[in-house]
This record gives C-alpha cells, structure tokens and sequence, in this order.
C-alpha cells in the first residue's frame, strides 16, 4: 500500500538504474500514452534504453501498444504510441464493513472492472466467518475481472497496528486481535482460489484508505484533511502529497477529539467525544430514528430529501458538532482544504452549510474561506477505491519488482 | 531556517557532487571528532577525496585540527582529528516577546557563546521601536560572541505568513502586517553594524522554533507535539523529523482550538477557545492574579512552590483544559510524545499530573502512557536556542553554500 519511491536510497547500481528507468518510463506512460521517441524526450534516455525498457513492460503485460502515437506521418512500430495495458495486472480491494462486504478490481489505468458488495450485519460475528463471506465476495470479482491480480488489500473499520496484517481493535465490529490477513488467505485457500490466496494481502484502516483515494483520484491539494463516516468517525490527514499514519499507526481518530469535555461517555471510554455527537448513532437518535435497522445514510438521505424537519436539524446539529472538531484540527495543522468523505458526502447538502457557518465563527485567528470545505465525490466508495487502487500503484512505482514476483 | 538537503533534486553536476560531498564529511565531524582517513572509511570516499574536501573546509572556517585522532601510533597530520572549529561561523537568534527582548549567538557546536535579554513590555509600542532597540541587543551579543555571523533568526509570538520575513499578525503585541525582517536590518544599518545588516534575516513562529529546538537539541523521537505558552499557546507538530508547517504556513495554533464549545469568547473572535482556559490572563485570574505585572510564569511557580493553594489549583485547572485539546491532537496525529515547553516547562511541576490524569481519561481509544508526556528542559530558552541553532544547522547542510555567500 505504502509508495514505493525506487529513486531514492542507497548507490545506485546497473540493477538499481534499469528498475529505476523501468519505473520512469512507465510513469510518463500512465500520464498519457506516449511513443518510443516522445518518452525518450521526457525522460532523457536514448531512444535504445527506451526501447529495450518498453520491450520489458511490454513482456511484462504492463504496456501495450496502441495505434499511432500521433499524427507524424511515420509508420510502422516505431510510431505507434506505447500505453497502459488495461488488460495487464490489476488491484484487488476488499472491505468489511459493520453492515456490508465488499470487493472490486480495478485495472492498471485505476478503472473498476468489477464491484461486488452484499449487505450483512457483520457486528458480533465471528472474524473467521466474516472473512470467509468476503474470501467469496473477492473470488467473484476477481473472476468477473479476469485479470492477472497484482495483489489485494483489505480496509476495515478499525485500527490496524504495528504488527502485519492483524486488526488490533474495531470496536463496531467487536474485533480485537484479530489477523486479518491471515484468515482472509485461509478463506481464499478454502474457496480453492489458490492464485488468490498466495497474493501480498496488505491490511488499512477504512478511513485511511478513503482519503488515499481522494488523494490519488479526487485531484486534492497536497494538504487536506478528509472527514469521513461510516459506523465511526475517522480522519485522513494527508501532509505534502503523504499519508499522516502517526508514530504507532493510529492517527486519524477524529471521532474521539473530545468537543464537549462534560459530554455523555463514549464507547471508547473517554466523555463528550466527537462521536457521541456525529456518529451514526447520535444522530439516528437525534432524528427520532434510534435503532432503525438498515443503511443508515440512505435513510437519513432519504428523509433529508423529503423534507424531514427533525432529520433535517438533526443533520445540522452534527454538521456543527463536526465543524467543532474539525475547526480545533484546521487551527492546528492549517491544512489546504477539508473533504467531507464515506457517509458524510452523501449527507453533504445537509451537513455543510452548518459545517461552514460554524467554521466561519471558529477559524477566526487565520484566514478561512467557506469554499476550503467541500464533499467528496467517492463517498462511501472510497476506502474500497482507495484498497484496489493503491494495489496498481505500487505496481507502477516498482514494476521490477512485480516481474520478479510474477517470475 | 529550513533545512537544506543537498543531497535530494536534480541530476548531480560535478559541482554539485562536491557540495554534497562537503555536506557529507561535515556532517560526520559534527557528529564527532574524526581523522581524515575515519571520514574516508565512514563515508566511502577516497582518502585524497577526503583530504581535498577537509582542506576547503578548514579553508572556509568551518573545520579546525585538533590534537591526535586516536591512539593509533601514527604521527602528523594525517593522523590528526578534524572538528567543527569553535571560531568559526555563528548563527545569530533574536527574539521580540511580549514582555523581552532578547539576542544569542551560538557557534558551529551549538555552543550558547552569548546570551543577552532585556525586560521590557512591547505590547503597543510601535514595531519600528521594539525592533530598534532588539538591534541594540543583536549587536551587543554579536559583538561578545566575536564570530562571524552566518545568518540572524527571528523568533516572533505571531503568525508569518508567506511572504518572507513579514509578521502577518502577532495579536499579543497589536502588530499587524509588520515587515520584520526589513525593519531589524534598517536598525542595525542605523546602529553601524553594517556586517550584520547585511545578513540573511528569517523570521519565524516563537512556538515553531521551540519545537525545532526541541527536535535539534532535546533528543526527542521524529514524530512529537510540542505545547509551549508565552504570552499565547502554540504548538510545533514534528512528524517524521519534520515542522509540519501547513498548507499557508498557520499550523500550530493550539490555544485556538475550542475545547468548550459555548465558552467566552476569545480574542480571535471565537468562543471557547483552549487560551481561555490555559493562557496567561485566565491562569492568572485564576489564581486572584489578574492584572499582575512582571513575569508572569515566575510569578505563578513561586507562589506554587511557596504552597498557594489557589495557585496551585488555577494550574491544575489549567492542566485539565491543556489536556482536552492535547487529547484532541493525540487522537488525531498519534504523536510518540507530547513535550511541555516554553513557559509552561517552568510549571510543569503543577501541570502534569492534571494534565497526565485528564489524558489518561481521554485518549481512551488507543495505547496511551503517562510517560509519553514530559517537560522540555529548554523551557522558555527553546525559540531563541532554535533560530540560532537553525543558523547554524543551515550552514552544516550546505557548506558549499555558506562558502559562495561568504566569498
């Protein structure tokens, strides 16, 4: 999941070069398809090192080509414009969520070739059969796809610690401990998707990978904060162009910023955290709906819609609660932009202008402008986008090491 | 003031190459006293390399011979240690608080060479005065220290915007949009210290430069919150080695996250902000203080240790309140610690073990140990250590640099 940057570290060696070259050549051709002669041009390479450069990634089943490269009048090979091959390797996401699974592969260009997802109340079940659901759910999408997978990564609402692949605790799901990797690769073994199961199989925290999705696709500043909800509350705090992870993994626990230090107590343990004000929770209680069974979004949206005074104030007394939270964070790390992501940008018409009037009164000691706080246009895709794509991404950052692994 | 990381960019020139090689070989004597063939070993350099490039630094100033290297048996030169030449270039800190004044040299070492301050209540005076009489000091502590100044820093209790060397608002001192950098060098032409009128002048947030005081000089992890109190509440985010600064150069303002949503209404024109609650003129109504002239932190630890009850009760109050937005920021950026700075260093005997028991309540929802929270032990000395040591550190990352500009 993490980028993998091949040109920086140690000497160069012959080796090291080629693998870096590999990755610069094949940069440029994600930008846009590019001929031989205009990559040699971007790159500084000869036309021979480009050339012989293609030929691996071609070979590799990263490249192909793809009709003339541009109307210059030459013809034959040389001419012809060198692009992404959609038919190449591609990205497995995968998520548990408290109330749905779901799975989707996404080509090397970052396009969704399948998306699967099945409503199911995971809250309470057994990891091993919560992961076994799933462990199906990625076989059909992986198959509908018919791509060579490159890898697959798992978002779940929780927090994903030191330790490889285990979910240390999410508290929605009532998970603690829980090696997550492991028993997703022993579901797939089980389901007989045996090229499945002996994949890279990288674990993230759902409201990390939202906000790498609008990192990579959502055309960001190198500098926002992304707000998104599911069951909790969580935040992606991105910094030059960078995840913020924190010294132990566990950044982005926006939802437990406490806004009202005597507020009721909260499922974590502390009092009056943001959560108990914004979460799915409060505000289905807020809006007379506590305990209404189903997708909780959609509802509230739903009613929002038809006119629901009572859903229409309970949205604005979390969007101001929300403000409250995110008002302490942009005074603190004086981000570019904050995106309202997952849940809250399907609620978005409801949620912000309270967010910006509040913000407005609150980000008073530097400048703030209304049109710094906008929604996501993933929404709830996000963290499942942000799984699959960050899959390709790796590849295009290293594909000397994807052919080694593919080899 | 930022580091300069000659080793990062384009294609290496030659001339290049040799920069970077001179920013290697110092860096390793900074680290500790070397012969020239341990710098050729450690940095895998060629030993007449290394003689070469120790020759232009001892040229340049920067390096100096000092006695045997190691009991290695060998005599003359070559078996002699290269150090970091305690005559050579000085960086310059100066500082305008609201209630001092006060100016530093340090030396290549980081070695405090001189060290003068004044008392004196800015608030209200006109900026062009205030820096008038810093100047005086500047050139009083440049003149003791007797080194070549390689740059001055300013430390200012206000937010420095984008455009370089202006004070965009400094609220405690009523300076708005002050040219700070032109305004000290004006002063120092007008003192006849032309040498240090002519030197490169930054200025920077009070709060920022304790907390890169803290990184340089505490031995501190790379990820950490720094919370420091003047006359304001700021705070340094440090994540991975790094100030994080912000998308406009604002982070940092922790005494304005609100942590009581309705509560008074704070100078910045919100309400309920964490100053209210922590900041000089509440702590100090707190404790039946309000309107007490002088030193305000001396005041408040003095009756404390003396065993005023009031006063050791409006810390304590103040403690918990630090805590609620410090629990905010841990939840949110995950810090390996929290680091007490500035004046609240000086009572942190009172603060921490409110603050350590509010921040075990509140950061609940992850692993969180009271000792992750200490004091700084620069204290109030941290943000003009900082701009001085910045100099300094600006010269060890570039030498080559340091070399043209002095030629």
């Amino acid at each position: 999941m993490r980028d993998t940057d091949v040109t920086r570290g140690g000497p160069a060696s012959q080796q090291g070069m080629r693998r870096a070259n590999l990755a610069l050549v094949l940069g440029h051709v994600a930008r846009e398809p590019r001929s031989r002669a205009e990559l040699a041009a971007a790159t500084g390479l000869t036309r021979a090192a480009v050339s012989s450069l293609a030929e691996e990634l071609l070979n590799t089943g990263l490249l192909t080509e793809s009709g003339p490269a541009a109307p210059s009048g030459k013809v034959g090979r040389p001419g012809t414009a060198l692009a992404l091959d959609p038919q190449g390797p591609g990205g497995i996401g995968a998520e548990v969520g408290v109330d749905h699974l779901a799975a989707c592969v996404v080509d090397l260009r970052g396009e969704v070739r399948s998306w699967h997802r099945m409503e199911i109340r995971n809250r309470g079940r057994l990891p091993a059969a919560v992961l076994a659901d799933l462990a199906e759910l990625v076989r059909r999408a992986a198959g509908e796809a018919a791509l060579h997978p490159a890898g697959l990564a798992l978002a779940v609402p929780g927090l994903v610690g030191a330790a490889e692949g285990v979910v240390e605790r999410a508290s929605n799901l009532g998970w603690e401990g829980v090696p997550a990797a492991a028993e997703l690769r022993s579901s797939l073994r089980a389901t007989g998707a045996h090229e499945l199961s002996a994949l890279a199989i990288d674990v993230d925290n759902d409201a990390n990978l939202g906000g790498l999705a609008e990192l990579w696709l959502g055309g960001r500043a190198e500098d926002f904060l992304h707000v998104s909800a599911e069951a909790g509350i969580g935040a992606a705090v991105v910094v030059g162009g960078r995840l913020l992870r924190g010294a132990r993994g566990y950044a982005g626990e926006l939802g437990h910023v406490p806004v009202r230090p005597d507020g009721p107590p909260c499922s974590c343990g502390a009092r009056g955290c943001l959560e108990q004000y914004a979460g799915e929770r409060a505000v289905l209680r807020a809006a007379g709906l506590a305990g209404a069974p189903g997708d909780w979004v959609a509802l509230l949206a739903g009613r929002a819609v038809a006119g629901d005074e009572k859903v229409r104030a309970a949205l604005a007394g979390a969007g101001q609660m929300l403000a409250v939270a995110v008002a302490g964070a942009v005074n603190l790390l004086d981000p570019a932009e904050v995106v309202l992501g997952g849940g809250y940008a399907e609620l978005a018409p409801w949620l912000l202008p309270a967010m910006r009037a509040e913000l407005a009164a609150r980000v008073a000691v530097r400048p703030w402008s209304q049109e710094w706080l906008t929604a996501s246009r993933f929404g709830r895709r996000g963290p499942l986008l942000g799984a699959a794509v960050g899959v390709v991404r790796a590849v295009l950052a290293d594909p000397g090491r994807y052919a080694q692994a593919r080899d």
